[in-house]
């Protein structure tokens, strides 16, 4: 099949869809050069259309009316950058069910409703890319459906949101409270002046729900994923975790375990020297563990217009090439469509445990007792800055392998204690 | 184009052949899922058909002449695990000629004879993957090829021999010789009984062509790169590195500046805080720099049975996926054939300088005329260890950005002063 050219429609004019215009116009002589034939922006659907923005566009291209693209037959690939559930999944919905390719940049879209828009796309023979999706500008989506497809997958682990890890970063080097540190990320422009879609997981979440689908070839969606975001975490934990030779980042962890897959975002202790452990700052990584490969690594900076656009442009490319060449029909990823996803009470890990406790004998026999009785086993203790005035001590436990219920039930067996009085904090460990 | 099945025929059944056969024969099932219709190892050729092996093959598969395996039409794909450049350059070109796709785990075939193989394959309809000549287990191949396809890679810094960081690794943390460090690799098989291949960076010149050549998709051989091993590094280069606030390591870096491509393999100073400058032991790693997506590094096992079959394997499904769907034409990315490489008397960099002088006044003076003579610039100075017997001390000079040729031309006119007993060394400075 011979083409002249291939026709692009964009779909919002954001952050993202101002950098993929403004690169897919300036670069469009090396692009034609890759693809072998034109790549074409014909048209870009904005909510305001009067607006100041970061690239200028021919007026012609600019259209306020989503159905100019859908309804375009020059239009082989529509380009979603519009962000949130609605309108971009109906408008990609109907793109795929009109057999056009579709790129897009929405996470909440791709861990939602990924096998729904899978499933047009397949029936329409076209195919739904979603690179930009996670992990701005790393090449993470195509490694996991492709490069790695040799390997059964035991297990990933990943710093998937710069702002959370931005934050860390500095309450690590500086022993600053959380407050502290997100001050200075949203004065530095990496943190929003409302957070919490960072700081409690949610972005994380959304983007595992993404990589864990891929991983196990499956299903998972974002209501399946364990999420505790880093607001419980105090400088103390980050002190403690020096000593004991950790860091402490929030991971967004899937992992499969006698067949049961679980993913999780949380808050962790991660040894020193394990990979993940030095990556700091805004920088995104994520370790990939592969039953043949071992752990792959891969870092890079997470989010931002022209990292972001280095993915939706490169899935554009892939798309056109496809295009190109006449193929009808894509290799399936997503053949486990059944594989189960279970919950955090059999979650196996380590755990390090936080508590201020009354400073006198036998405070310390009670608390093993508790764990004791739970099946929690003891790796190490250290009784840590008693407060004389206050007659009270603090003690830092670290675990052997435990049941999260079992070490659930044990936290609120030790809160009941009269020698316990506060569990400062419990904090996975893992690695 | 339907098809029932895809046949396999490899060439060579040492550590990475046995790796391959023995995935394939135990995954067939899982693989059949992958790919659509099983992949079928047909034949493998060995030299001597009694060698006992780590995997154990039906007795039909096994060949000694390669015409049973290049004229078998139920051959589809030919894996070659064989290394060095003869036979397997004549086998592969055959096999693309008869319209064989192939796969090659081959750098020396791939650095060296890069563009006869792509234009047969390009004639032939074919392709030739070879994503396990670099870089083991860590997909590096195929994101240069098509995951930052929108960018304009800029440069690209590279860990790529185990061995030798190994050794660097060790001889950092402990404070030890190349000679000892070589010793401990030599003890737990990181390194082999003759390590020139690695200590003196062939094996890291061969792989950075391939490299090199994908990043700004031309032809780098390994004659244009230049090649410097860690022979000359002693335990104070090391202690001087770690007060100045750098690791050192091999580095394989090719660059485009003004247009001139230059790639090269020597010891560097890299900057503690940068993301290569913390990948220790026998990990691998590559940074690639792209003008949208800032620095991306991929890190793993770089070598290895397992992780290069991982990528073996991967390779083999990609063309099974094509040949299943029919593609006759692949996307060509070498299309710049006429780029410029250039040599090293034009880099632009910085230098660490390490020199022995006469322990008296005046000598500082001296040494800096001849810099400036040669128009090198001076960062900075530090005065080492006096040795009062010796009359003589050390100073460490840090150099601002210079060209290679007034480096060299400053160190020897340095060397010729009678107040220099010694230039101990000389590291370029990156990052």
């Amino acid at each position: 099949v011979a083409r002249d050219s291939i026709g692009v429609g964009l779909l919002g004019l954001g952050v993202v869809g101002s950098g993929v215009a403004r690169i897919l116009l300036e670069r469009a002589s090396t692009y034609r050069e890759r693809v072998g034939v034109p790549l074409i922006l014909r048209r870009v659907l904005v909510r305001e259309p009067e607006k100041t923005r970061a690239v200028e566009l021919p007026a012609d291209l600019v259209v306020t009316d989503p159905r100019l693209i859908l309804e375009d037959d020059s239009i082989d690939i529509v380009v979603e950058a519009m962000g949130g559930l609605k309108p971009a999944y109906e408008l990609l919905a109907e793109a795929l069910t009109r057999r056009k390719f579709v790129v897009t940049a929405n996470k909440e879209v791709m861990a939602t409703h990924s096998s729904e828009l899978l499933g047009i796309a397949q029936r329409s023979g076209v195919d739904i890319l979603f690179e930009a999706s996670v992990g701005g500008g790393i090449p993470l989506i195509a490694p996991l459906k492709r490069d790695l497809l040799a390997n059964e997958i035991t297990g990933l682990s990943a710093i998937i949101n710069g702002t959370t890890n931005y934050i860390l970063t500095r309450m690590a080097a500086e022993g600053i409270t959380l407050e502290d540190a997100l001050s200075q990320a949203q004065a530095l422009g990496y943190a929003e002046p409302d957070p919490a879609y960072d700081i409690e997981g949610t972005d994380a979440a959304f983007k595992l729900a993404i990589m864990a689908g891929l991983a196990f070839r499956t299903e998972v969606v974002p209501s399946q994923v364990y999420r505790e975001g880093i607001g419980r975490l105090t400088p103390r934990d980050f002190r403690y975790a020096a000593e004991l030779g950790y860091s402490i980042k929030l991971l967004a962890i899937c992992r499969r375990d006698d067949g049961v897959i679980r993913a999780r975002v949380h808050p962790a202790f991660l040894p020193a020297d394990e990979l993940l452990a030095k990556v700091d700052g805004v920088y995104n990584a994520v370790q990939i563990d592969g039953d043949l490969t071992g752990k792959v690594l891969f870092q890079g900076q997470g989010a931002g217009s022209l990292p972001t656009t280095s993915a939706v442009v490169a899935d554009i490319i892939d798309c056109a090439h496809d295009i190109a060449l006449g193929i009808a029909q894509q290799p399936q990823w997503r053949i486990n469509p059944n594989a189960e996803v279970g919950g955090m009470d059999d979650l196996e890990t380590r755990y390090y445990i936080r508590l201020t406790v009354a400073d006198r004998p036998g405070v310390f026999a009670e608390i093993a007792t508790q764990l004791g009785k739970n099946m929690i086993s003891i790796a190490s203790v250290i009784q840590k800055e008693a407060d004389e005035t206050a007659q009270s001590a603090e003690i830092v436990i670290m675990t052997h392998r435990s049941r999260e219920s079992a070490l659930r039930a044990a936290i609120e067996d030790l809160s009941a204690l009269d020698c316990v009085f506060e569990v400062g904090n419990y904090i996975r460990v893992e690695g």
